[in-house]
């Protein structure tokens, strides 16, 4: 019998965020990442969406661990919701483990089986081994893979970039990636977040540059604001802070517990005199102080934006504040990011961020690096990951370009099966993939409709028309009474309100009696004459919901 | 008595859009713009935004004229509102007036008195006299302005960049800049837009390099996207496909208006054997075929939109085409640019758009154009404008860079009156001013109240909760009846729907008699409880609305 190996994602080829790949063999299965994804703006009250994977719940018995590439929530923010329904170890290295700890005691889930691992570790999952290499990333300790399979090696890169000056000085391990490609290399699958860029995407160390052209210039406090996993460039900051003989406060929860949980494990490192709490900010002269803290996206509920507003309780932005929004605008925030840049300045701060300064620096490869990993890795076939489809289009380009047959490129959807097998490979068939939405404490009882809903209210909001009909005659004995919400300013527009009530009167009035005895049929009369009515006179469209009351 | 000359912005100083400002001398007054402003992601529902121009109204007698510096919606779109309030003489160039004419079309004012003015003409309105300047911008025929009070000159730029070659070969004035300068300048207004950006921005003519490129690699049909205003971005398109012997048919209502009426006037040169209609489409060799369109935002309804979804009449995607969007990704839509850029190599096209290729240069001067402005017309005073606050402050910056002295230099926010006398200038108090809110044929109805409601729908949804109770009694005789929309699919949860509806029945049987025959305090029973436990079991806070019926 032909041996088959399936390459199935289950999320990242769609989009940005929800990475998540399930390899199969004959009775065996192995899960890369378990990712989020932040909704998009059409995804009203959404709070985080994650990927389907009913066909891992199915095939239960076959999962033999998940693997996590490294600690950031688009890798690893649906697995406390797969550990709910699979109860199956869960591999990664310390800080990526530590980071996964936190949430699944949010989750109730400290229970999980998790094992460590170290780069040039193996591990045996049934039919697979699999062994972990370091890459640099904007997060560390991650790595990629090197999946060995029945019928063939798997490099899977995970989430990389490649810094030749890394923070830690933890190079990417070059090495095992060109041995793969000299030993031979089945399948390529490889991160496409930034396959648009041209160039090499710069050094996180370049960073470091910045923040000292900013401390030697800064008069006051210095606030600095990034995502609370790039724990090198929290260590950057503090470097900085060291050397220009300042002290570090950090601020806010997730911050201070990534922090706590890097240091326990070795990857950042804090002098004890530099590290004071919120409560010493009173006892300090201005110029000694540098606050880290989160909220670089514009977060309504961060600390950076209460201290916009003059919400926070401890830190009151004044003239001679310097604040670094120390991180990507990433598309859809970037009018909150404005607002709050905005605030800052109105206080008096001096605001410096990515457009105006080099206080960031991307953490995906660039196309020359996506290039040098696939010339490296040699590659029989490839699959771009981690990327809309226009990114995993353009990740192709470059992989045509380095000699990669075109025929061989496989640009996957969510849920499309690569079948790989001696004799060649193939997308063959998919399996029910899809989103689940989590609002609140419900999974997946936001669908469609309810979000259509969302949008038509958000766009015009609703009318609510009430009568009371006489349940035997349907004769109109009360209303019709009119409310609204987020329609118009009932109280500004009488005369439009008393119209409404006097059309849907008339409208009443000419029906007759067998009708109005319906009150379905009177539902739908009421609003198809609504409807148009609003169409007509302000070029709107509210829910419309009759609400009929027989007695 | 003191003469003194206010200046008052009503729009553009807290925002990219929106721009308008008054100057105020005596008896007599003048406006420079009336532009409009696309909603921002929390403005549900909303069209766009105009400035409260009440203190205009109030003062109509004062008012001389409208001056328009260019054909941009964000300088011109509130002009038909304006006009419906204040009937006085609009003054700008040809093509700006006749884009207006367009839009005062739409309004039903064909009657406003349009004035049409040349660079360096000058024209005199009550006391004060406006000469007209030659910038260049993302849009032919742009001005600044020197106007001249009885106390001095103010030079006011528009929207402007220094491009040094200029399509149509027409500089900027840069004589009459200095000349203001050498002669001495009171006040300058400039432009704000890219005062965060480092270095010169590009011409306008870099962009015909990317053209030709992409041309002559092209293998089928090139679609162009573009703004449909950007008057030299199409001649740019033109002259690029004659030069390929290629035809180019323009597609959509505006672009076509729009280069009908820059036709006329002599501002767009298309040889009559290129220009082709969409009827023509099937007749052509795929290598013959330019499409130019709009829809470079991700606007749902536009050609490019629907193209890139099938749903286009006439143009169907297909392996071969070139699609390129020839526009800067506006933050905010990116999102749905995105989706777009997407849908369109779905189905076999090559995309090209800002990100990975230089098809789009902007129209705003960044920071060493700011700089020679500055000392070209080395102002007295200077009041940047037409940005955030953050633009403004990083143009102060600039501005201090070069020279003039802190405390002459005002960031104001709309509404304040800066004022100016010979013995200096100053801040001094406020007008009425605001945004008001266009959605569909309101004017100024959507409150903020209604924007909160529609926030609240958008996240959470509307739940109803329909009772009906005994007048006298105050005894429940029907009901609780549960209707939600955007909340939950209620097909999906019965159990939750059901233990809604116990809750309020419980909460009812509780309340005593005299509770229960007061509906307003029934309703708040209802809210209250049922609020605590839709945030208690599911963390979502829906709009709550009990709907009493009394029989």
């Amino acid at each position: 019998m032909e041996k088959i190996l399936s390459v199935i994602p289950l999320g990242g080829v769609e989009e940005i965020g929800l990475n998540m790949t399930a390899f199969e063999y004959e009775n065996d299965m192995i899960i890369v990442d378990a990712g989020l994804m932040f909704p998009e703006e059409d995804m009203l009250g959404v709070d985080f969406v994650i990927p389907d994977f009913s066909y891992l719940i199915e095939n239960k018995d076959k999962v033999k661990g998940i693997i996590l590439t490294h600690g950031h929530e688009d890798h690893t923010g649906a697995l406390p919701f797969l550990l709910k329904e699979i109860d199956v170890p869960v591999y990664g290295t310390p800080l990526t483990l530590g980071l996964v700890k936190e949430k699944l005691k949010e989750h109730s889930r400290e229970d999980a089986t998790l094992i460590s691992v170290r780069p040039r570790d193996i591990i045996n999952l049934g039919g697979f081994s699999v062994e972990f290499v370091r890459v640099t990333h904007s997060i560390v300790d991650g790595v990629g893979l090197g999946i060995n399979t029945p019928i063939g090696r798997i490099v899977h890169t995970g989430d990389f970039k490649l810094d030749p000056t890394p923070v830690d000085g933890q190079l990417m391990d070059f090495h095992k990636f060109s041995e793969y490609g000299e030993e031979g290399t089945l399948l390529l699958l490889s991160d496409s977040t930034n396959a648009e860029k041209g160039g090499f995407t710069f050094s996180e160390k370049e960073v470091r540059r910045a923040f000292e052209d900013i401390f030697s210039k800064a008069k006051g406090r210095i606030i600095i604001a990034s995502f609370a996993s790039n724990i090198h460039r929290i260590q950057q900051a503090i470097d900085v802070a060291v050397k220009f003989g300042k002290k570090v406060i950090l601020c806010g929860k997730s911050i201070v517990s990534n922090a706590q949980i890097a240091l326990d494990l070795g990857y950042l490192q804090i002098p004890r005199e530099t590290w004071l709490r919120l409560e010493d900010l009173k006892n300090l002269d201005d110029k000694e102080v540098v606050i880290i803290t989160t909220g670089s996206q514009g977060e309504p509920m961060s600390v950076l934006s209460r201290i916009s507003t003059d919400e926070h309780k401890h830190i009151k932005i004044k003239g001679g504040d310097t604040v670094v929004l120390s991180a990507k605008m990433i598309p859809g925030n970037e009018r909150s990011i404005g607002r709050i840049i905005n605030h800052l300045f109105r206080r008096g701060a001096n605001v410096i961020y990515e457009k105006v300064s080099e206080v960031h620096v991307s953490g995906h490869a660039s196309k020359e690096e996506l290039k040098l990993i696939l010339n490296m890795v040699r590659p029989k076939y490839f699959m771009p990951i981690h990327g809309e489809y226009r990114h995993l289009v353009y990740h192709s380009i470059l992989a045509d370009k380095v000699g990669i047959p075109k025929e061989n490129i496989f640009i996957l959807e969510n849920g499309e099966i690569l079948e790989i097998a001696e004799e060649g490979a193939r997308k063959n068939g998919r399996i029910n993939s899809g989103r689940i939405f989590i609002d609140g404490k419900g999974i997946g009882d936001v669908e469609d409709m309810v979000l259509r809903d969302r949008r038509r209210l958000a766009h015009d909001g609703i009318v609510l028309i009430m009568i009371a009909v006489e349940k035997l005659t349907g004769r109109l004995v009360s209303g019709p009474d009119i409310i609204s919400r987020g329609f118009i300013f009932e109280d500004a527009s009488p005369e439009l309100i008393s119209d409404v009530s006097n059309l849907v009167s008339d409208t009443l009035k000419s029906l007759d009696k067998e009708i109005m005895s319906d009150s379905s049929l009177v539902k739908a009369k009421i609003r198809t004459v609504l409807k148009k009515y609003l169409r007509n006179t302000m070029e709107r469209s509210p829910m419309i919901v009759p609400i009929i009351f027989e007695v």
